[in-house]
């Protein structure tokens, strides 16, 4: 085993994690403290925002505004998602460095995410990385339901292999594996991460794991086995699952970092003002942490104090 | 790697798990059903009470009579604590084919739970140990705070193999590593088994973690890699932990066995059941289930209905 000695923490509350909580829209103030607090926490690559159509997200319909908000920290990435062209010149004029891709490994969840085929969805990102290598912008490729279908269940390994490829081809920089639902345990993520292993160096794979099933810390440690180098988390497990209603999201970064600290690998996140940020967020929008970590902590301070 | 075949569940929610939920004492009959339904399950090996006194522990003042009651499944063992001579002399009464005796991997913790060191523990076991195998009964040996101790912070390998070998040396069939305030991780998991595993076969040693930090799963993929072929669970994730309040206690046997059912390991139990139960037993105490995975199974079978 060669366990990575660092791991980047790519912290997805304040965009895939508030955009999933059912019923809440974030105030545009506490969006831009929360990616503040994260900054301050020491997360390296913070997911700030979306630029798609309000219509859709309305959730973040004030990405523009967040980001000219926020304070940039030093070496810190701030990354949005860009469906399309006109997601990518929003993000362009608002000043961001990196954009996010991304494309469905099954025909059915492209149909009802995107409401075209994946052949169709990987065309129409491709300008969006020619412009964004074009202007000196960093492509990071995502892609969902990797270890899961809700319309087809389980998912080959090649399938998702073959749209990282294509990810991967656009010049993306990395490619990052969204297990969406859940339902992935750790020797079928093994497998998944040898397929696409064979076209992606295996330090410019991440890994997106949501909670639902409470596999993803399994599932995060076969990955670093392998010696994947890049978590996704959210802070608190902000999130929810649209195909699980009332189940957990991400997996919570406390949760992630608790076990990197344990197991010696170096994040540069400080633990404590995590649990402080994840804690702040959930009660403003009314919601328990989903971290386990967070309550642990919190009970140990009560009886501390 | 080599995972093994066959994973036995050891579940732990009728003695471990409901004795540590707070203010609650749970009526004989619901402890038998339980009991029952687990059976039903096909759960190979139910932890069904403890001789302790009633004055210490009141939730399991009854497990003579949940013994009495309990229908035995074929195959199944039913197991109970018993810390003393005078414990033992009731399990024997009471038909038991498996008792467990203990002790803790720290001075405080030993100090504290059972008012003696480590060695007066062991010595207090040693009897118990041999009437139970001069009779025919076999002998589990558990050992507490093998990963962190609420006293002492961190818990060396070593100090924790001592114990083992102790009571391996005692003629136990099976030492089960209780990682009591679930502050275990990984890493360090492997290095104390491995510690352990210079005395105890690796097949003769079995996993007990709660899931305090959340970190259960993965400490179990870690065990699962080194050969441990058994584990401990309690459905719904029982318990909780005195140390930390209002936090999760026991790993959830649903959450465990999906993971193996995942990676295509056996265990004979039946999920479906499983997660019925641990929702049924969560209702009579009213707590919400600590599994994810029975959210999850929940939320699915409501959109299908």
């Amino acid at each position: 085993m060669a366990y990575p000695k660092f791991v980047t923490i790519f912290e997805a509350g304040a965009r895939d994690g508030l955009q999933n909580v059912k019923d809440v829209i974030v105030p545009t103030d506490v969006r831009v403290e929360l990616i503040d607090r994260l900054t301050d926490c020491g997360i390296p690559k913070i997911e700030a925002g979306s630029f798609v159509s309000p219509k859709w997200v309305p959730q973040m319909a004030d990405t523009a505004e967040v980001l000219s908000r926020i304070r940039r920290g030093k070496d810190v990435v701030y990354t949005v998602l860009t469906p399309n062209m006109k997601g990518y010149q929003q993000a362009a004029e608002n000043n961001c460095e990196e954009v996010i891709i991304f494309a469905a490994a099954t025909e059915s969840f492209s149909q009802a995410n995107t409401n075209c085929s994946i052949a169709e969805s990987l065309e129409r990102m491709k300008p969006v990385a020619d412009a964004a290598l074009a202007e000196g912008r960093a492509v990071r490729g995502v892609v969902s339901v990797v270890l899961g279908c809700p319309f087809e269940g389980e998912v080959e390994a090649e399938r998702v292999a073959e749209v990282t490829r294509e990810l991967w081809k656009m010049g993306c920089y990395e490619v990052c594996l969204g297990d969406t639902i859940g339902t992935g345990t750790p020797v079928k993520a093994q497998k998944l991460i040898e397929a696409v292993a064979r076209d992606v160096p295996i330090e410019k794979i991440a890994l997106h794991f949501h909670d639902t099933y409470g596999q993803s810390l399994a599932n995060i440690l076969a990955g670093l086995e392998m010696g994947v180098p890049t978590i996704d988390a959210a802070v608190a497990g902000l999130g929810g699952c649209p195909y699980s209603p009332g189940a957990t999201g991400n997996v919570a970064t406390e949760d992630v970092v608790f076990m990197l600290n344990g197991m010696g690998i170096e994040t540069g996140v400080d633990l404590d003002a995590l649990v402080d940020t994840g804690w702040w967020i959930s009660e403003k929008i009314g919601r328990r942490p989903a971290s386990r970590v967070a309550h642990a902590i919190m009970s140990k301070r009560k009886r501390a104090a």
